[in-house]
């Protein structure tokens, strides 16, 4: 594949860990929020295949955290998302699909609860930002929002209980999923959660420092030699058989969070107040038209630069590809797609053309078995 | 300069012109708005040099354009924009900065108003899409809000007014500077308007048919070799140059109107309802504190990563530049920078490090003459 050169702004900005990185021999960007964020150290397979067996720091800075804090705050996160977050805890991390009046997604965060007025919501690739302030501004709510300046590097896999323990203490490992808590290292407090967007096992380190965060990841790669830690990042392969689904390539604002089975994040019975409330309910008694599913198409090579039409044995559309990898694992194409109810089904056979070749393939569970 | 591969997706996705582009030998590449920008061709002096001299055809399919439509279409647009519309016309295309309740910069688009109840924002860099939703959805405003397929080739260059009289007619040349009305060629109809991020005049062809598009973007090839006509993209030096902003890069929510020169469009005396209306008017009445100005720096090469200080002789920082690149008709770095208002005079001296040396520069007027 040609390389390109990319053009680094304000605009489209470098993180902290970027010239690090490049000196590790990053090999291929994407962009996410206005920021780099690094999809290519190796090769996808072997990449992947590091991941499964030892651990990876990855520089995923990108997951930019919007701070929302002040009177109101608890009432604008409501608004915002179709999860009930009334019985929420101070250290929890909350997976929480944002939805318009619609019920159109927004984004899928991760809601980090610091206290009872103050909220940390680490978004996907989409302005939450102004969504907030669309509603705040609006309804004239007493909140602040910005922002923060805060890098998550996200240490992934096996090994990474291991090694993180080396560096934070025992402690570490008594952070239950989706908790997060404060450790030290080198007298600094870090914000830690047992997180992150892989099957393997990891934790993500909220960094507010830029020069202790670069000591820290220097300090990661003195001692990772016996864990056999690489530089790495998000894996396509993984994350699509492991059925960790990315906002705006799986999922965007024309699809509502039945449809990407999103359902137990969908409180329809509780008396919390959220925009998309009266839309949801509608669409849940009609039933939804369209599912998210896995998909393994018989071919080798594959690059979803967008939508791709699935198509039934007549040529007929039947849904969409929204992204596909070749899996070393099933040695064939694995992917995500959004398809037609009546052809969603497990076992479901289509076709779709690739590379101007017609191919077959077939609906699977997510994740992919 | 490293080459990189861009890991392309359905969620930084590629435009209908991309492998156009890629044939006619593009050598970089920008993410806006979720999607390819390209950015260079030869190199961005001699793509420069060309502009100013010749014409270019660019892929800015970046610019997507959110439709508003519906009963409260005109009352939506108002309340994001400080700018009166109440006097705008059918045809028109209207510079509009938009403005959350604080004051702070959102975008600056170009609103097409294509009926009294029918708009298009072409927006800049941020997810508009998201705060007109988020304020719609709280208002509960009766309007449909959309991203439209449209993609944009930019016509621009000197040269540009004879290409498009050869393919679309003389009518073409009638129309004025940010007015936009219908064209013809091969039987299909255009919106086309006067405008474009250039100052070397030119048009903007939204094309809502892609195979029409691919079409008609070959034809201009076809016959633009008496033009010397090339594929293009926006370009940095020249746009510094020229003065023209790029929300993301020279302003962002941080800045308000004021703060980067757009006094003009702040309709502060108007009965028009805005979000940030009361705030400004508090700006305004306090003064500002800093301002958008141009700079020359004596230095041969840079590359703005992030924002860089700018400080005064003593090493206090005194503003921050946010865009600069060498400029072969001044033989230095221009650039576009935020400096504090004290500061801000033309001819004030500076310094600034780059590469690890401090260098000398001072402000000058946007733009940049």
């Amino acid at each position: 594949m040609k390389k390109y050169l990319i053009s680094k702004s304000r605009r489209l900005r470098s993180t902290p860990f970027t010239s690090r990185i490049e000196k590790q021999g990053v090999q291929g960007y994407t962009a996410y929020n206005h920021m780099l964020l690094p999809t290519t150290f190796s090769s996808p397979e072997e990449d992947y295949n590091h991941l499964k067996e030892h651990v990876q720091i990855w520089d995923v800075s990108v997951q930019r955290e919007i701070e929302i804090s002040g009177n109101d705050s608890s009432k604008l996160v409501q608004l915002m998302t179709c999860r009930d977050l009334s019985k929420s805890k101070i250290g929890g991390c909350y997976y929480a699909p944002l939805v318009d009046s619609e019920g159109g997604l927004i984004n899928d965060p991760l809601i980090y609860k610091l206290d009872e007025k103050k909220w940390r919501i680490c978004i996907a690739d989409s302005d939450v930002l102004l969504f907030a302030k669309g509603i705040s501004s609006t309804k004239k709510l007493k909140v602040d929002i910005f922002e923060t300046k805060i890098n998550t590097l996200a240490i992934q896999g096996p090994k990474s209980f291991k090694l993180m323990e080396k560096v934070f203490g025992k402690d570490i490992n008594n952070l239950k999923f989706f908790k997060f808590d404060f450790f030290n290292f080198n007298k600094k407090k870090y914000l830690i959660s047992r997180s992150g967007f892989s099957k393997q096992g990891g934790f993500e380190i909220h960094i507010d420092d830029v020069k202790a965060g670069l000591d820290l990841y220097d300090y990661f790669f003195e001692i990772g030699k016996d864990f056999n830690l690489k530089a790495g990042s998000p894996n396509l392969i993984e994350r699509i058989e492991g059925g960790l689904l990315s906002y705006g390539n799986d999922m965007d604002i024309g699809d509502n969070p039945f449809e990407c089975g999103f359902d137990k994040y969908v409180h329809l019975e509780s008396d919390i107040v959220f925009l998309g409330k009266e839309n949801l309910k509608k669409i849940k008694e009609k039933g939804i038209k369209k599912k998210l599913m896995g998909v393994k198409i018989e071919s080798t090579t594959i690059s979803v630069n967008e939508g791709i039409p699935i198509l039934d044995l007549d040529n007929n559309k039947i849904g969409e590809l929204r992204s596909g990898a070749f899996s070393p694992r099933f040695k064939k194409i694995v992917g995500i797609a959004m398809v037609k109810k009546d052809f969603s089904n497990i076992s479901q056979k289509f076709q779709i053309k690739l590379n101007d070749k017609l191919v077959s393939g077939e609906i699977c569970s997510l994740p992919i078995l």
